[in-house]
C-alpha cells in the first residue's frame, strides 16, 4: 500500500517550500529563460545576466543542479570547458518562468504608476 | 509620435527587473494564491502562511501594495478592520504563481531525489 503524502508550501517545514523557494526567484527566471534554448558557458550566463555577481551565480547554479533542474557538464577538451544546459525537469520550469519574466516586462508601465501613486501618498 | 521602450530584465537598470524580483518569490506567491478567493486580515495571511514572520509579512504586503498588486482596505469599525484583497493587476499573477506553487508541491519527490544524488557525489 503506497502512502499517501500531501505536500503542501504552506506548511512551514514541507520541503516542498524549499523547492518553491528555489524558483520563485529571480535569478532563476532569468537563468532558466537563457538556458531553453542554449547550452552556456558560466561566463555567458553572466554576461546575459547583466548585473549578477560571479558569487550568487555560482550559488544559485549549483542550488539549480542540487535541484536537478539545470545540469553542469565538463568536456575533456584544452583548455577545459564547462557548459550549462537545463534537465528535462528544468525545461518544465519555462512555460511558468517566462510567464512572469513576460509579466514583468508587459506590466512595467502600470506598475511605476502605481508605485508613483502610493509613494505620492505615503511621502 | 510614441516612443517604443523595449523593457528587458536581463538589463541591470530596467525597472521590470525589480518588479520581476517582487513576483518571483515565494511569499508572493503563496500571498498570491491565499488571496485569490478571499478578502484577509494581516493575522488570517500569517495563520496561512505558517512560519513567515511578522517583519517579513508587513514588508512583503507593503511591497506588494505599493507595486499595486494588493489592495488594503480599511473598514470604518470598532475595532477597526483592515482587509487585504488582490487588485485586478494583482489577479493577473494568480495563475502563473499557482503554477509555480503547483510544481513545487508535484515535483518534489524528483527534487528531493535530485538533492540525494547530489549531496552524494558533493560529500
Amino acid at each position: 500500500m503506497s502512502q499517501q503524502v500531501d505536500w503542501t508550501v504552506l506548511a512551514r517545514t514541507c520541503p516542498s517550500r524549499t523547492s518553491l523557494a528555489r524558483i520563485a526567484n529571480k535569478w532563476t527566471a532569468m537563468i532558466v529563460t537563457v538556458l531553453a534554448d542554449n547550452h552556456l558557458r558560466f561566463t555567458d550566463i553572466r554576461t546575459a545576466l547583466d548585473g549578477i555577481s560571479g558569487k550568487v551565480l555560482t550559488e544559485t547554479l549549483r542550488d539549480l543542479e542540487r535541484d536537478g533542474l539545470v545540469e553542469r557538464k565538463a568536456y575533456a577538451e584544452v583548455p577545459p570547458r564547462v557548459e550549462y544546459r537545463l534537465t528535462p525537469l528544468g525545461h518544465t520550469l519555462y512555460g511558468p518562468l517566462r510567464t512572469l519574466v513576460d509579466w514583468a516586462e508587459l506590466h512595467i508601465p502600470e506598475v511605476l504608476a502605481a508605485r508613483e501613486h502610493y509613494d505620492g501618498q505615503h511621502a
